[in-house]
C-alpha cells in the first residue's frame, strides 16, 4: 500500500477524532462476534494502518500513533510501517508498555479514547477501564466509516442447514436445554453472539468467514422465544421455514441492538463477554439489565461431541488421511524431478482433499520448507515461495472441512538427507506426541496434567517450544474451538476437566531459526478407556509419519511400539482408499520399526527408497 | 479408655456450656500453633471423646454429639466412641454433611458455639462464620479444662541455637530480609505463629513436638524490634545472650496476647490466618489492626534450601542410606531364621538410624506388612503386630532427624516369594517414581505439570493411588513442610513453581486393599540441570530398591536405565559407612538390570539368594 494513502488517511482519522473531541482512537481488525478470522469489511487497521498481520492494535493520538503487535509480525510490520508516522510497539518484549500503560501515560487527566465498540469485547474495555481508570470511552462511533469509500460490504454467503445425520441432535433438543440452563440461572435471555457456538447451537452453517463455515448472525434465547438475527437474504425459502418450525424469529443482523436496547431494567441477561461486544454491552449497561457474565454453556456442550459427530468425524478423518497420504507419495516420489514449490505443494493438498469431499481447507495451509518451516505462523506468498530442493525437512500443516468434520494435521517431512541433528528434533517431537496420544488417565484429569508429556523428551535435551500443545477442535465448525486446550496454564472458561467425546490436538514442535522447523500434529479423542472410570486418546488423525525422518534408537522402545502401532492402523484404514501403487507405498513406509529380531535400522541411500522400482510403473 | 469416664466428661462439659450459654462446644486436637504433631497438653478432643487418632473433630450439643473422620479412622472410631453417646460422621462421605452445615441444621437461630480459640485458625473460624452466618462464634473459653484435672503439662523441653554450619545463613540475615518485606508491604509487624517458620527464621530448635524439632513459641517482628514469646526456661544463659545479641526480646509465651492487645487501631499486621490462631485473630480485630493475610514469606525462604543446608541434607542421607542398607541386609538375611515382627523392623531401623547419628525418627515409622501395608498411615502397635513371615510384601516408610537434615524414604520388600501381580504392582510404582525422579524441564514449570509422570504407569493399568504424590521436607525441621508439594491440584499458598534448592518427596504407591500395599520413595532437590534455564531432580534418598519384588520386563528399557543408573550411584556412595558383608552384599543387589548382553532376568529360588553364602561368615 502506499505509504503517502496512509498518511491521507490518519489525517482523516484525526480530523474526525477532532470534531468529535477525542484525544485518541483505538482500532483493530476485529469483527462483531469476537472471531479468529475476519472478512475485509472488518479490517479497519489494515486499512487505517497498512498492516496486514493477522493480529494487531493500532492507537492513533493528534500527533502520534503506534502499533502494538506479537514477535511473529516484527520484520514484516517494520516494512509496512516505514514512513507512515506509525511507531512499532514490539509487544511481549519487557520494555514496551501495554496499550492500557500507554494511554494513561500520553493522555491527559479526562482524557477521551474513541473506538468502534462492536469491534471490542466487553471483557476488553472491562479491562480496559480498570487498568486506565483517569480517561473516558466513547464507543459508539465509526469513524475511519466516512472515509473508507471502497470499503468491501458485509458477507452475503447463503446460510444452510447442517442435517442431523451430521448434527447429531436436533436444534430443538439444543435449545431446550439451553433453557433449561436459563431456567437454573434465573436468566432472562441468553445473548449469544460467538458465530461457532451460534452454528451449534441452531445447526446452521455458513460461507460468511473465511475457513470457518459459519454465518454473520446474532441469536437472543428466552423461555418462550428464540431470535435470530441475520441478514435474511442468507436464508433459503426452506431453511427459513425450518427455522420457523423450530420457532425462531429472524430479525435483521443489527437488530440485536435495539432488542437490547428493549430490555427492562434488571432484566437478567446471560452472556459471555469475552465474546459480547462492548457496543452491546454498553447498552444493557444503560438499560440497567443484570449481567450474569459466564462462559457460554453452548461452547462446553458443543466440545463434547455426540456419536453421530464422533462417527463423521472418524470418517472425515478417514477422507483426509487418503489425500494426505496422496499428497506424501506424489511429494516423497516426485521430488528432485518434478519443479516443486512451497506453494504448489500446498495448493497439492488442497486439492487432494477437495477430491476426497473436502469444502475447502480448515485454515491457511502452511508449507514451510527449511528455515520457513521455524516460522511457526509461516503462509508461504508469492513473495515468499521458495522451489523445494530434494534435501532437508519440509513442514506441512494443514486440514480441511469436510460435512462429516473438521481435520488439522502436521507432518514433517525428509525430502532427501537429513541432518543428524534435524532427525534427532523430529524424533524427539514425535516420541513426546505420541507418548501424551498413548496416556491412560482417570475420569476427572486435567488437560495440564497431561501436557508435560508432550515435550518431556525435548526438554530432557534442553529443548522446548514456545506455543501450547493442543487446541480443541470443530466438528465442521472451527478449527481452533474452545473452551477445549492442552496449554501449561489453562485458559480462562474451562475447568480443564477431559471429558469422552472431547476433541483436541496434539502438536509439539522445534523450531531452529534460520535452520529447520519440525511439527507433528494428530487431533485425538477422548475416550473411555476399558477400565471403568478411566479415559484415554483415540487417534483421530490417519497418516504416515516420515521415518526418513526419525531415529529409532532415539525413540525409544515405547515409541516405537507406539508408531508401529499406529502405521498399522493407518495402513489397514487408508489402503482401502488408495490407488495400488499408493497402498503399496504405504505399506512399505509403515512398516514396523521393532521387530522380532530387534531394531529395524534400515541404511539405505535416500535416492534408492523403497518406492523407486514402483515409480516406473506410474 | 472406659466409656464412663467418657460420658461424665461430656456430661461436666456441658455443665459449663449450660452456664456459659452455649448451644455447642467444638474441640479438635490442635495446639495454638497449627501444627501437625501437638502434645499430650492439647489433646481436647481425645480427653473429652475417647477418640485417638491424629485427626477428628468433635462437636457437642446439649443432647447429642458427633465426632467427624475420615476413612483412615472409621473402623478404630467406632469402637473407640461405641457406648460414648457420640455419633461418628464419615467425612469424605456424600451423605455426611460438614460440620458447619450441621450446626446451621441443629442450632437454633442465633445459636452459640464455645470453642478455645486457641485452637482453630483463624482462616478456619472464618470459613465457619461464612458458612453458618446464623450463629454467633465464642471463642475465648477453654471449658474442659476446669475439669481435666489431670491435664499433662506444657512441654519444657531445651531449646538450642542451630549452628550456622548446618543452617548456612544466620539468623541477623534472615530477619534483615523479613524487615524489607515488612517495608515492601508497608507493615509495622509481622506475626509469627508456625513453629518451623519461627525455628528457620531464629536458627532455633527445640524438643516440645514429637518428630519435630521445635520449641513452642510466638514472635513478632517490627522493623526496629524481635520479640520472642516463650517459656524462659527453654532459654539456656548461651542461648539467652546469643538471642540477646541478636536484639531478640524474651517474652513470656502467653504474652503475645498481650501484644497484640496492645496493638494500636490501624496498625498493618502481616500474618498468615492459616496458622494464626482465632484468637490472636479476633484480639487484632478488635483492637482495629489492618491484617495483612498473605502465606508467611519464611515458608517459601525456608523450602529453598541454601548451598549448606544442600550439602548437609546430602550426607544426612548418605548416613540415612547406610542405615537403611543395614536394615535391608539384616531383615532380607536373617527373615524365616530369625523371629521378626513389623514392630521389631520398625524398632531396628530406629536404632540402625539412631547408631549413624539420628537423634530420632523424623516421624512415625510405618512398618506394614501383607494387609498392613495397604493401609497407607499405618502405625504398628502392640495390638496390630505381626509377625513377618519369610514371603510377600512388607512396606516400610520411615525417616530420621540429623542435625545435618532430615529424610522420609519408603522402600517396599519381599521377604519371600511374591505374586505375579504384587510384582507388576511394585514395578509400575517403581517405574512411575524413576520416571519422574529423572524429568528435566524448565525454569518456571510447576509441580502439578508434572505429577501425573509419577503416575503414567499405574494410571495404563487402570491403578491409581489415593494420596498425592509428594510433600516438602524440611532441613532438621518437620518432614511434611509447607509450601512445596506435588498434587493434582496444588495447595493453596505457593505459586507451585520448583526452585532450585526445594526438596520434595516423589512416593507414588499403590494399595491393593486387604492384601498388600506398595510405596517407594525417594526425597528429591530441584538442581539447575546442564543446560541453562532448565532444572531437574538430584535423588537425595540412597537406598536400593528390592530387585526380587520388580519384574525387570515390566520396567521398561528407561525404568531399567534409571535404576541401574541409580543402584550405581547408590553402591559407590554407601559402600565406604558398610561392612564387608554388607558391601558385598549392596554390590550384588545393585547389579545392573540391563547388561550388554540384553535384560538381566536372573531365575533365582528365593532361599538361595545371591547374598547366602557370606551369611555364613557373620
Amino acid at each position: 500500500m502506499e505509504k503517502e494513502t496512509i498518511r491521507e488517511r490518519l489525517a482523516l482519522l484525526r480530523q474526525g477524532m477532532s470534531r468529535e473531541g477525542l484525544d485518541a482512537w483505538l482500532a483493530a481488525d476485529a469483527d462483531c462476534h469476537g472471531s479468529e478470522y475476519v472478512g475485509e469489511h472488518f479490517k479497519t487497521r489494515t486499512f487505517l494502518s497498512g498492516f496486514t498481520g493477522s493480529a494487531g492494535t493500532l492507537l492513533v493520538l493528534p500527533d502520534s500513533a503506534g502499533l502494538w503487535t506479537d514477535s511473529r509480525y516484527w520484520i514484516q510490520a517494520e516494512q509496512e510501517l516505514a514512513d507512515t508516522g506509525i511507531d512499532l510497539f514490539r509487544s511481549g518484549e519487557k520494555t514496551t508498555p501495554t496499550v492500557q500503560k500507554y494511554l494513561a501515560e500520553k493522555l491527559p487527566e479526562g482524557g477521551r479514547l474513541g473506538f468502534d465498540g462492536r469491534t471490542f469485547s466487553g471483557a476488553y474495555c472491562q479491562t480496559l477501564r480498570r487498568q486506565w481508570k483517569k480517561g473516558e470511552l466513547r464507543s459508539d462511533l465509526d469513524l475511519p466509516d466516512a472515509f473508507w469509500t471502497d470499503r468491501p460490504a458485509l458477507p452475503d454467503a447463503p446460510a444452510f442447514l447442517l442435517e442431523e445425520r451430521y448434527a447429531g441432535q436436533s436444534a430443538a433438543e439444543k435449545l431446550a436445554k439451553l433453557r433449561q440452563e436459563l431456567a437454573k440461572r434465573d436468566a432472562a435471555v441468553f445473548l449469544l453472539t460467538a458465530l461457532d457456538d451460534l452454528a451449534w447451537l441452531f445447526n446452521l452453517r455458513g460461507g460468511d468467514v473465511a475457513y470457518n463455515p459459519v454465518l454473520l448472525a446474532y441469536a437472543a434465547v428466552t423461555p418462550e422465544r428464540a431470535l435470530l438475527f441475520t441478514d435474511e437474504s442468507k436464508l433459503s425459502d426452506g431453511l427459513r421455514a425450518s427455522l420457523a418450525g423450530l420457532g425462531t424469529e429472524i430479525r435483521p443482523y443489527d437488530g440485536v441492538y435495539d432488542f437490547c436496547r428493549e430490555t427492562e431494567p434488571g432484566c437478567r441477561v446471560m452472556l459471555d463477554t469475552r465474546y459480547v461486544n462492548q457496543s452491546l454491552c454498553s447498552i444493557l449497561e444503560d438499560r440497567g439489565a443484570e449481567r450474569i457474565d459466564i462462559p457460554n454453556p453452548t461452547a462446553l456442550w458443543k466440545s463434547i461431541k455426540n456419536d453421530t459427530e464422533q462417527a463423521n468425524m472418524r470418517l472425515a478423518h478417514e477422507k483426509d488421511g487418503a489425500a494426505l497420504t496422496k499428497w506424501l507419495y506424489q511429494v516423497k516420489r516426485d521430488i528432485g524431478r518434478v519443479p516443486m514449490t512451497e506453494c504448489s505443494v500446498g495448493d497439492l493438498v488442497d486439492e487432494l482433499r477437495r477430491q476426497q469431499g473436502a469444502l475447502g481447507p480448515s485454515f491457511a495451509t502452511i508449507a514451510g520448507y527449511g528455515p520457513h518451516g521455524a516460522i511457526v505462523h509461516y503462509e508461504a506468498t508469492a513473495e515468499t515461495d521458495v522451489p523445494l530442493q530434494p534435501e532437508g525437512l519440509l513442514l506441512l500443516d494443514s486440514g480441511g472441512q469436510y460435512l462429516e468434520g473438521t481435520t488439522d494435521v502436521t507432518r514433517t517431512v525428509a525430502l532427501g538427507p537429513v541432518t543428524e541433528e534435524q532427525k534427532r528434533h523430529v524424533t524427539l517431537v514425535l516420541r513426546g506426541m505420541l507418548a501424551l496420544a498413548d496416556a491412560v488417565f482417570p475420569a476427572g484429569t486435567r488437560a495440564e496434567q497431561l501436557e508435560a508429556v508432550a515435550r518431556l523428551p525435548l526438554w530432557g535435551a534442553g529443548l522446548d517450544y514456545g506455543h501450547g500443545t493442543g487446541h480443541g477442535v470443530g466438528c465442521f465448525l472451527c478449527v481452533h474451538e474452545g473452551p477445549v486446550n492442552l496449554r501449561q496454564r489453562p485458559l480462562y472458561g474451562w475447568d480443564g476437566v477431559l471429558r469422552p467425546g472431547m476433541i483436541l490436538s496434539d502438536e509439539p514442535g522445534y523450531y531452529a531459526a534460520g535452520s529447520h522447523g519440525v511439527r507433528q500434529e494428530n487431533l485425538l479423542l477422548v475416550c473411555r478407556a476399558e477400565r471403568e472410570g478411566y479415559l484415554r486418546f483415540e487417534h483421530l488423525t490417519l497418516a504416515p509419519f516420515d521415518r526418513d525422518a526419525i531415529d529409532p534408537a532415539l525413540l525409544g522402545e515405547e515409541g516405537r511400539r507406539r508408531l508401529d502401532a499406529y502405521h498399522r492402523r493407518v495402513y489397514q484404514t487408508l489402503a482401502p482408499r488408495l490407488t495400488e501403487e499408493e497402498a503399496h507405498w504405504l505399506a512399505e513406509v509403515t512398516k514396523p520399526l521393532e521387530t522380532a529380531g530387534g531394531l529395524y535400522h534400515e541404511k539405505k541411500d535416500f535416492v534408492s527408497a523403497p518406492y523407486e522400482p514402483r515409480m516406473q510403473t506410474i
